[in-house]
């Protein structure tokens, strides 16, 4: 089949063009206060762990499917380097249009990390289903609906630039449920999408990885950093026990089930994400990450059993249940702890504030994922034009399509 | 055998209550000095390096059996999150009875993490035998038994706080090795037991994490912190160059032996953990951390071929002369160095104080391993009543046994 | 062949004698500045990473081929301890003839690790080819040899010593070329030196952590920290991208090539190393990542087909094209951007100083790419006297000769 090949070949040299673009458009100016940036030193090791989380424990965390693994990584890095960099150009708008100084520094490389993260949790959903290009036109598609959405926020709702960014989760999720909706379902025969003991292995890895990493991430954007760091470890930490007793509890037999308990882990970090660094009580973040850890166990069972089938989705690596249904509850957490917190504060304050506060978290929430459900499907629509030359159903989950491997594969 | 199950089944919600009564208990104070914690910021890294190694460095050192992948690595992460929430409730007992004010912060996540390493290394001594309720009564009692012995290392032996949280080696390894000498022996015939060049490769990734890492851990309680990284390095170096050379020295036809070279390079940051921070000379870190690598290669020579089987016992992944003989030889130098230190500096002060700091160190030495071997055979008691329900031994060494696996095992 | 073994096992004693010496010289004089060296504890978080970087990245990173698992990454951590603790010595002895300060601490123990690289890519060119005894001779002089050339370098070419430094990529990449011009090659018909998906993700495991790594081990040595962190991170995201960009664009049926990936990737940390700290215009770090992709895909093409094959030459992972020609392209690169920046700040100065210091530049590459070919010559040829035995081509790369394997090795 050359010629669906010549059309991916020659639309890689796209690339360039961007980049070329991206160099381009940010050559123009030095880099503004070296000294600055020099003093944000500090930071460097959360920046460090925050790269590391997203390059090496994201691309491990999707090595599931048994003959998918150079492209689950692979790809993956591919996306989050060329992510970073648009990132970075939408950040300098953003920062353009709030008529503040743009600088190049760790921190606006950090953030740019954060967004990027909305690209690969969507990857997740279409797994070993889109073709590179398709990827490449899905990153750049989703981060600038990302960055329009957060725009969106942080103007009209006045909602601050570091909640903003936790909206990461939810954008990501349901952008890439949107998007899977409109790829063609995997026949029910093909094995390709079967886990191996060593691939599951390499996937927990990765999972171990996000896991221990992701106190940096919650606390690189916030400014109470050690209160962020010290919630999410203990949201974590409960949500990690929680997922093996609930995967012992709901199974048959009382086994534990590794591809549950590799999502539920991580749901105690998604849920405590928009209110890590404003809990005052250890127990508030252990609820939350044990409330998360359950949501996404009994959402595994319900979406993967009624949900899917019925709206004929196929989400590969489970990113509904992984990422969605957590930042759900911890968007809904949210709104409870702030209308909790100032109505005990501020008792004798006038109630509307208490509304308007509320009102703008419910808005922020449901405008995210209003945008995150229609870009998808507009996404999904455009990635599936013959231009960009699906993958045919046969060909789903398979490394040898993209790679040149000349080992010959084997069969485990 | 259903039987057998539902008991293991029925055992997990203890889990729910244990889970809920640490939460309660600490539940009922907030955060104490916010400020306080934040200021703690700067030992953010080291705490990341601690963490990383003992869920990801140790949860893949142990992956050593070529069938028990997903034990070795699934319930070490079970066990940690949970030992780590039991001993920050354990530290804030103590830091009560010591009458100090209580702190929620990185430092107290820190010293919690340095206590479960105990539980890490005896889960290594039953590694395949012990199911998971097994393993979760003994890390709840092994902490117990731990922090009692610290305190009274503390209270009535008076050896500062620091120095005996690093006698967590010694107490882990002879905790461990009690313990599984109530276990039933594997039959002679069963190969599930054995590593294959997969799994050694796993075991070797994790090694080196710990390999990298232990600095880190050696330099999180001690205040001089910089030279116990230093320290800790050189040990940690000459011990592995060291490793290497006595590996091919005593096997046949001079080749290495991988299992031995894994216990041995660690050796160095096990003997040297007592005198890290003291030590002033770098020549006797190196010598310290050869002599580590000396005393566990001829030690899994010795152990293996004469003291386990005459005392019938099975010690899976070699804790005895990886974890234990090394931290037999540190505590014995750290008794050497005092006395030699205090010998040339204070040689006109009366001899008694020099005889009350070894009796001081030697009590501490004595009263831990006893502590250990003692709480290690009961623990061992309690585990195999018929309540806990022990696995069978010929279904030892399996994955199959505890997780749900939907893909077929395949035999290499 | 016991005969032949004998030789090695017999030799593995001069590691003792080796050991001693270093531990000797260096016990003469204690730890220098206690204080001081506990000051620079800002840099341990740094120092953390390139330990990392070095021991476990590119131990993994080599672990390219199918029955060389143990050997590439257990002799990779072998060479590193016993390089870095050399390496000190021979930074002692640096330090000494310049007159300065002697001192043991984080620093130190930094710009040894950097020196080791040079071995660590050395071993690249000859993995699986030499036994471990001629890798440790050969550690032994390399490290010599290039503080040797990085004296003249400093004494009289007057090169800043952080500058030094970074021709140790230049210095590996030729030395190992000339050496592995001296070993046999391997016949045609040997299958072993193929890699397997399953060595291919291990390998790409470690890539990705050296990439992940690289800003701090290109950031270690400079004083202007965050800007060589940040011009580094550019470079290597854009080489990232262009790396699969060219890979697809190269390749019949535009599929990507895991090996040329793997390279590439890396290519603009080796391009940007020797300026990264003075590039003061992000688009011009952009343009240098490109660059190296670019030298070294087309250069992998080139070098593998017409000059390794003239040359009789085998270059076990390309390290002329992963590393030698990208750092050739830095050292290009940096006598430009000098000339560029000194012709524009001091158009009114002589041009006596513009020339002087581009001589400089062009005269320290080519005093240390000559002096490592030289020396390169002359060790390969030390190390294939009979006396050290070298290994029959029939056992390339293989495992067994060099380790006992309890276990049957399958044959995937």
């Amino acid at each position: 089949m050359p010629s669906r090949y010549r059309s991916f070949r020659c639309s890689v040299p796209w690339l360039i063009l961007l980049l070329q673009a991206l160099l381009l458009l940010r050559s123009f100016r030095g880099f503004p206060g070296v000294s600055d940036t020099y003093s944000s030193s500090n930071s460097y090791p959360e920046f460090q762990d925050v790269n590391h989380m997203v390059i090496f424990g994201f691309g491990f965390f999707l090595l599931v499917l048994r003959r998918y693994g150079f492209s689950s990584t692979g790809l993956n890095f591919l996306l989050v380097v060329l992510g970073v960099q648009c990132s970075m150009l939408a950040e300098d708008l953003l920062v353009f249009l709030r008529g503040e100084q743009n600088e190049v520094g760790l921190e606006s490389l950090a953030r740019a990390f954060v967004s990027v993260t909305a690209v690969v949790i969507s990857t997740g959903a279409v797994l070993g289903r889109a073709n590179p290009v398709q990827l490449i036109v899905m990153t750049l598609m989703e981060l600038i609906f990302f960055y329009v959405s957060r725009y969106i926020n942080e103007t009209f709702l006045e909602v601050p630039g570091h909640l903003t960014g936790m909206h990461v989760y939810l954008f990501g999720a349901y952008f890439g449920l949107a998007l899977a909706s409109r790829f063609p379902e995997a026949p029910p025969g093909l094995d390709k999408n079967r886990s191996t003991p060593k691939s599951e292995l390499f996937s927990v890895l990765g999972t171990v990885f996000v896991w221990v990493f992701w106190p940096s991430f919650s606390s690189i954007l916030p400014f109470f950093k050690m209160q962020a760091v010290i919630n999410t470890y203990l949201a974590l930490a409960v949500s990690a026990v929680a997922a093996f007793m609930l995967s012992a509890l709901t199974s048959k037999d009382g086994k534990f089930r590794m591809a549950q308990i590799r999502s539920a882990v991580l749901a105690g970090g998604v849920t405590i994400s928009y209110t890590a660094e404003h809990i005052h009580h250890p127990w508030i973040a252990m609820i939350l990450g044990l409330l998360g850890s359950v949501i996404t166990i009994l959402g595994s069972h319900c979406v993967q059993r009624c949900f899917n089938p019925a709206l004929k989705l196929q989400d590969t690596s489970g990113v509904h249940f992984t990422f969605g249904l957590p930042a759900v509850l911890g968007a809904v957490a949210a709104v409870l702890l702030r209308v909790v917190d100032d109505g005990i504060d501020t008792r004798w304050n006038e109630l509307s504030r208490l509304g308007y506060d509320a009102f703008v978290y419910i808005g922020a929430f449901c405008q995210t994922i209003s945008t995150a459900l229609i870009t998808g499907l507009i996404t999904g629509l455009i990635l599936n034009i013959k231009l960009l030359k699906a993958v045919h159903v046969s060909k789903y989950y398979d490394d040898q399509f993209y790679w040149e491997v000349s080992f010959k594969i084997i069969s485990d």
